[in-house]
């Protein structure tokens, strides 16, 4: 990477900011030498924290502010009111173009009404999605929405999934990535309305989708698609339903390794490889969730991360910009915008 | 369990019927000597399985029946169609009075279609739920609906949290279970309408519900309530996402552990302890989902496992009748649902 790039950062958002925060950009220097930041928050909390990592200091710059988005404000309350608060005005920097991107750890919802009200949504999508990436068998594969549609209709779920299908093409560098709706069973029958109309747009769409059809629960882990499409609803639960599995998992395994002093002898002499077990395991790794199909890089961070976590979701922000992806995403878009309004006119 | 049960089983449900089916019931004579079988289906293919497994023979009758309902008949096809069906047969029995309840690896929607059809849904349930127990960092919890209501509104969640929560308490032994609404956050805005409505009618009801609030799709894993409450979308996809998971783990920790010499002499030492923590993995132990609110026992097994699973789900099926549990759940309902009206009538 030699571009230099700025990211604009809501020191405030997460449980543990603004520490996490600026630990987090820490950790991130060496591997991403070229990337300034903009820090929005309270000064007098920040600062600090810049004397104890030196390296951090050199590449930010902070814009002081004292209001904050609380994590239980409702988005359109936060929306109305925090005009003035660090979310909102690390998400106008990448509105004002000072920025090439913006991280927030802070309140989803408040995040994603403000992004969408700022830097506006992508010619053809009604409604922006949280993507992200998980471990399957098979690799990684992209899952959306997780959360910010709560309701959707056909319309949205096929916006989705061709968002979805470009950036895996684009992110992922998939040549044909196969996308699946998420259902209750793989027969046509099985579902409601929005998701039998959507699969049906999608079956006979002639953009260039690698539909798969229908997916259920276990294909998640088993990485039968590329791109998982869901409802916000769904796809939340789903999500944190692997989450909540994968820690019950991890404590009956230490349950059972720790269970007799042969276990212990045996856990000690495989410790190299169960590290490496949790390393892929470590849900940190996939920290920094995306805002698909917004006119500029947004990336959500986990609340409760810690630095390894906010170091990965910069690299996750880094890695959407450098590569000019939302560039290519918008213009591909568009194009597939245009026949897709077509396609869905002629199938309706 | 000095009494003597009948069970009625759909012998051809399921990918490896019928030979899966009567293996099950081998596995269970031992620990339930005392259950007679009923079995529905092609006699040509069940009487050979019988001569296989002599201990079974003594227990079985065969009622013979060519007509199977098949994985992908649409349920209301085959309520119409399936009258002569291995599965209608083996429900009939039970509202017959002949069986104290039915086992089916078959079509799930089918067979709640023709159980709902000929056992009736108890006084105020308008639908029965799938239920099933999973296992959870705090011991094990209830889940339901698991698909066989895709659509929900406040008044079925609500019923299936009463219907839960009785169930909790009769069949788990909890004095007083927790129960929770599944959701995509756990403050009062979070979600959609059915299930803030269905919150708002838990938290207001006198009814003896210990009613925790909403929880997230991590909780479940995490045992944060003893039963958790969805649609059938949401929780059918929920638990299978949790499945696909467990899979993906066991895998990643199959290559960990096989990845060097010294890890696989660590994971040998670690046997024992390893294969405990298989077997608390294993979801043939959690086979048998539960069908609720129906005016007679069935048991759903599931259609992919084996003669472990099966003998699972035939010690569910005998659990629930031999503590007269459902006789215990209608008198609690008939009650808890005279109130609950009055209460519903109230808050809405």
């Amino acid at each position: 990477m030699s571009e230099h790039l700025t990211l604009s950062i809501d020191a405030m958002g997460g449980d543990n900011a603004p520490e996490m925060v600026v630990a987090g950009i820490n950790l991130s220097r060496r591997q991403l030498p070229d990337v300034d930041y903009i820090l929005f928050g309270n000064e007098q909390m920040i600062a600090p924290l810049l004397d104890k990592y030196p390296h951090v200091k050199d590449c930010c710059r902070i814009v002081h502010t004292s209001d904050i988005v609380s994590d239980d404000e409702k988005p359109s309350v936060a929306l109305r009111q925090g005009r003035q608060s660090s979310m909102r005005l690390a998400i106008n920097a990448v509105g004002d173009g000072e920025a090439n991107g913006v991280i927030s750890a802070g309140n989803t919802g408040a995040l994603m009404a403000m992004a969408k009200f700022v830097l506006k949504t992508l010619p053809g999508i009604s409604r922006p999605a949280i993507a992200t990436y998980f471990p399957t068998q098979r690799g990684e594969s992209l899952m959306l929405d997780l959360g910010a549609n709560v309701l959707c209709d056909a319309d949205n779920l096929v916006q989705f999934a061709v968002m979805g299908e470009v950036f895996a093409r684009n992110v992922l560098g998939l040549e044909q990535p196969s996308v699946g709706l998420l259902n209750v069973g793989t027969e046509d029958l099985k579902g409601h309305e929005s998701i039998q109309q959507a699969a049906e747009i999608l079956k006979n769409t002639s953009l260039p989708i690698k539909f798969h059809g229908f997916v259920e629960g276990d294909d998640i882990g088993a990485g039968t698609v590329d791109v998982v499409v869901t409802d916000g609803f769904t796809g939340n639960i789903a999500l944190k339903a692997t989450e909540g599995t994968a820690k019950l998992v991890g404590k009956f395994l230490k349950d059972a390794l720790t269970s007799t002093p042969v276990s212990k002898l045996g856990a000690v002499l495989a410790r190299k490889a169960l590290n490496e077990f949790r390393m892929k395991m470590d849900p940190r790794r996939y920290n920094g969730a995306m805002f698909l199909g917004l006119n500029g890089i947004c990336i959500k961070s986990h609340g409760g991360t810690d630095e390894i976590g906010f170091s990965n979701a910069i690299g996750v922000a880094v890695e959407l910009i450098t590569d000019g992806l939302n560039d290519g995403i918008k213009e591909d878009f568009a194009q597939l915008n245009s026949n897709g309004k077509k396609e869905q006119a002629a199938a309706v």
